[in-house]
């Protein structure tokens, strides 16, 4: 692997603080899989998910690869199939497993892959005794940014592999939510204009390098809803008619209402065709649907037909991101992220009668831009160059963060991005129109 | 249905004159099919493509609903039956014969199709004989330009189904070109920064509703190249292993490239899988590919990929408007357009050595912008309002008009859009780079 | 090609006749297609299904291949490309045009293929002229035979072309029932023992390679429905819930069930999914269910289902070989072959209220014997040999023809086969039963 | 359930061995699993196989379902989940957990299934305190005839599963060849004639109601190959193109092999596309192929290709009963089934200069015959019904066991069955011709 290049790629914490940091990140994934057992950890329900175990490999494998295998005096790998096994996309990197069939993978087993953590755990310790130099440094972020990554798909994937038990399992006992009061949506406005969008550059923490650089854009005058959309809001579309409508449906989305029979987000059901006594699968079991809290499990498609129903359009990435800077994160330990422990959408935690709510946590928000680069974009060089830019195509951009987010991750640059069908994700709207 | 709104539907012609211009495109659509037998009128080799037949049939369906049965006086159906059979994707108006049994149409024949045409010409003829009110007009212009659209697709479409056929049957006699020259490539520099895009609205012509409001982007400095990238360019891309090598393309295309066998532009061949001695499949048959004119039927993976390779990128949607309303077509008879009857890309017509050639016509040009609606766009009122809004969404626009597009069809504010896999429309590369 | 073998293959006309019974069959061909258009003539609806254009060609073909290549002097193909494109599956003779892709060839076109019938004809007429030695005889006889089986598939593959067509247009005008009343079923019983089945060989008339050898099978006493079983019958199957109940079905059978969503015989339809009111498509337009003549179009899946509802089963082709030879073919005048041309199934036209009645015509009834090779088996030397044999496997054998069978086709030692799935056919059911 | 009705389902110990019997068998399938993890245990590799966790609690929820709900007083469910979650595929039964879909079922954990398993035994054990009723006695002998066919089952599906993993893990250590010598093939000559195939009935053990009743078939003289056909007699055929060449399969084969580019059993491998150096996958994990041990792993397909390659053809499963009549089993403890530890196919253990070898154990041996109910059969009465006879339709009947099998499950009468293009089964060729 080469350098690292221009990017603003910068470390999110000091040297010296690398270390502890490390173990903190590392800590927490283990802490997500502490109630899981090694059957748990085995499951694959679909391509687009990967076992718990194969998270908990894979992750460890990007820091034995990337950073052990180029500063590590001696280097020897703690097993050679594992390069192989656990590679998820890196071409440059030689052969994969096949993604679709990471549950085949029986050995290594889990214990043997914790016995992994620890190894590498040990020998990048080790590494940091000395004052790491900047790139190293620069490559243990990336590594942490990524498995800061894998632990909210961690949570994504079992809670679908989770969901195929008919007995619906729970992940975590405790159910998160009281009664919860409705919250009045309103409209924040925006006046636009000639604005900056992209993460600021060196100075300014980590940023992927899709983020980068910082450019103009114009945008028209706008508006956005001061909160996201709610379950019984959703609740009315459905009993609107909305899944039955073609004219609300963007073309390629009423094909996919029609072959897959969707009539609901994802993991709702009732107990008969005609109820509207909606439950849903949480990572807590099967529960009524809170009427006042956040919609989630909804892909671009419903997102954007759901829009057209109220009225309204989803944001542009550059919209949300400009008022995401004009209302920044106030107090991230308030925000509804993975630490909270809630797993599940809440209320807002501070209700700003002016102005807007939920921008951080809770749901990603689906915006309508296509997932591009930005002008002037470079990848990364050498193999970590593979981390973004090749999937700039037919996905559309999320912003926010969730419910399952790392608080540390996210940021107001940052840019998720998911095909238009996916529905796994803590993915959920905003409403947002142009201005009168 | 409803008026059409507000968007700047602007026929195109005086209303004196609209009687003249709607017989020449509807005949201009019959020359297109004078040599085609009722065999190959009723053939459709893939789902995306039409036969030539129901094309006939479609066109004219579109002025019996959306004209005759708004505005004749004791307007009766040709055939009830009909407005299935030949309504395309209008959910407004019910019922649809599905896209992919086109093919299964045996009746009505291609001969009652004509006497159909026949007599919605008659008719329709027969309303222009007062003098036509403003909808009228307008929606009248919109069929023109659809059958203008269609006229292209009957190309292109039978192209496809004749070459399934192992005889590699023309469609027209007669090779197009003599000994070409190469032209060398070029770049062409733009300053960018804030400018105007999209239709200038009324008075400016027909536009669709997807080219409006005009509004204000912000394009960094940019550099086009001169020309279109030529078949022997991408026969050295093909020779340098592009389509073996994964870190050239988006994840996706690389997963389409593997799962199709694709390996060089659609319709190319060769003796043995060792040789580099290309053919390719033409209207006019199976004949050597000419090195020095454009390469066409690649799809935007292939455009990505290779300017990858030619260490350079698309443009954007609006860096390409941005330099066409610089370069407007000088003279549109020396232009590669249907009218010419090549039917084939050609070496530029006009050869400027500063600025830039075949912005129009011989191949659409790829862009790497996602075909998504302007800031404060809104579809036509009423069924035409699926016309195009519903399509916006995993597509990327096209910009230029091919050597089957219509004369009178193409504008630079034109958009044209297809999946990130299309091949069979001529769709072709023109290069693009940041500045320096 | 090498010699016919050993196999009973006999001519079914004296030489001196032949060219009168090859031109009978020929005309017999044109007469079907002549109500059909060039547009007609395309269509293939599915890939088991193939345009009338191709059968037209094919049974062409078949002669130019197997008989002028080898015996006419100085022979030259008609169009060389003939012989790929109208090769059905004859793997001995090199590359074949793809079944499911015979619909996309447009040229030749229908009136080419007419003048491709009419010079093969001249040909063979020319080779005719002297007496034929045994093998061409044999071989004209294999091409007649052949011919005739196209001539029922040009009906059935119509019929399921047409019913893709929304307009249910008829292949002929004119309806063949009048008022039909109730023919009541009763049970022939045949003690069995160590019989002789298969065809008796030399000097008993033509048959194919999988009807020898004549060998013994050992029956337990058995028992046979007087009649084929009737639309009424199946109706009642349907309102007892027959496609409702997995007990009734093989485990394959419901898989197909529920994959198909399948809930009547084809080509049935009903008003609306409550009505009892059943249409089904004929040749003749869509038209009410008879109630008393005998359901045709389902598969074998449906017939083993429907036998099991009744408390009964289907007979073995032995089973229904022998007691077939015990009741032979009365009058084949009167039987509702192809020539009486009602083109769908009849109530029996001469009741016997002791015997066994339409064991031939009307429709094939499907056996529960798998497909299989006789003991003994050879099939014929050089290509011809993959007429039958190699279809040996997971289909079923189908006795006694059908109201599109041309009347000097069937005996009773004919074996037809199909897939479990197939239902295009004029496939019904007889019962069957052990004795008591 | 209502009664097993007059099928001669026979004890194969007498009641008061059955306690003991039941132990070892239960104790037996345990012994198989010893050496899986949990991980190992999840793994679900295709829909045909199951995870081994799942084998462990259907066969205890046959016990369950099928002999303690019905006569334990006072029946309580372990889990009433389980109903749904074992259940494999008794429709009578409701409703069931997909096929595909058993390696999603993470919980309950392998833990708990051994709980289960014990749960079940205490309180089956406790049942035949008291004398059992025949009925009884029955039941618990159909589910340890049950448990030895998913003893077979686990060896298969996980050999399978571990495959898939690209470290070639093995189950169990420990290579079971030596040095193995050729023993040459000759032919053993039967008469035939109108013999008896079939179960005895009662008195003669245990049968499945498929093998029912015993009849009368005739069949004409034949020749048995002496032993099973070997990995180097097969490795001649892949060198001879037998691959390659259509002439040689069966129609549906041809399409199979195309399809799924098949050029070798299941499981080989060779290091380049050129070599043959064969390896092959075994339950020791990865070995050179040994060129005198019989053939595994084959289908139906390939079977009868390499008989038609090799002059001969399939035995009927009426010729090979007839023949293991003649050559029964002569000691069963040298014969190489489950319980001498191989899992692996072995040269014979008894090499018999002029008779017949193999015939059971090591390999189950395709036959030509169709999977078809014997004249007079009826099903088991009640859900057990649905064990055998729902099947008979595109499978096809092998016999003889192989070393995976347990000793004590086979008989001459057994009839085994897959769909032609199963492979991952130990199913292996002997070779048949009729006589001279």
């Amino acid at each position: 692997m080469r350098g690292m290049g221009t990017s603003p790629l910068t470390p999110a914490v000091a040297p010296s603080e690398l270390a502890r940091r490390y173990q903190g990140v590392r800590a927490q994934t283990c802490s997500l899989v502490a109630g899981l057992g090694a059957e748990d950890c085995q499951l694959q329900s679909m391509p687009d998910a990967s076992p718990t175990k194969w998270h908990l490999a894979h992750v460890t494998w990007f820091f034995e690869t990337f950073v052990l295998e180029r500063f590590e005096a001696g280097f020897s790998a703690f097993d050679p199939a594992f390069r192989v096994l656990f590679n998820s996309y890196y071409t440059a990197l030689g052969a994969r497993h096949p993604r679709a069939q990471r549950g085949l993978i029986g050995r290594p087993t889990l214990a043997q892959v914790m016995d992994y953590r620890a190894s590498v755990d040990d020998r990048l310790l080790a590494l940091l005794q000395r004052a790491p130099e900047t790139e190293l440094a620069l490559l243990i972020e990336l590594g942490l940014q990524h498995e800061q990554q894998h632990q909210e798909l961690i949570l994504t994937d079992i809670k679908h592999a989770l969901s195929c038990n008919p007995t619906s399992p729970a992940y975590r006992a405790g159910w998160p939510l009281a009664t919860v009061a409705p919250v009045p949506l309103h409209w924040v406005d925006f006046e636009g204009g000639l604005v900056q969008v992209g993460h600021p550059g060196a100075g300014a923490g980590f940023a992927f390098d899709n983020e980068s650089p910082r450019h103009r854009v114009y945008l028209e005058p706008y508006r956005l809803a001061s909160r996201l959309s709610t379950h019984d809001e959703w609740a009315a579309f459905i009993a609107d008619g909305g899944y039955d409508d073609p004219r609300l449906w963007l073309s390629a989305g009423w094909d996919w209402v029609q072959a897959n029979r969707i009539a609901a987000p994802l993991y709702w059901q009732r107990s008969s065709d005609r109820s509207q006594d909606w439950h849903t699968f949480t990572l807590h079991g099967l529960v009524p649907v809170d009427p006042h809290t956040p919609v989630v499990h909804v892909s671009y498609f419903e997102a954007d037909a759901y829009a057209r129903w109220a009225g309204a359009r989803l944001a542009s990435e550059f919209e949300w991101e400009h008022a995401a800077e004009r209302w920044p994160l106030p107090d991230p330990g308030r925000a509804n992220f993975m630490e909270r422990g809630a797993l599940h959408p809440m209320p807002p935690a501070l209700v700003q009668p002016q102005g807007l709510m939920q921008l951080f946590g809770d749901a990603w928000e689906w915006t309508r831009s296509s997932y591009a680069p930005y002008p002037g974009f470079s990848a990364w060089d050498g193999a970590v160059g593979e981390y973004t830019a090749k999937f700039m195509c037919n996905q559309y951009v999320l912003r926010g963060g969730s419910c399952a987010t790392p608080a540390s991750h996210i940021r107001s640059s940052y840019r998720n991005f998911f095909p238009t069908d996916a529905r796994w994700q803590f993915s959920g709207v905003r409403l947002a129109r142009d201005a009168d």
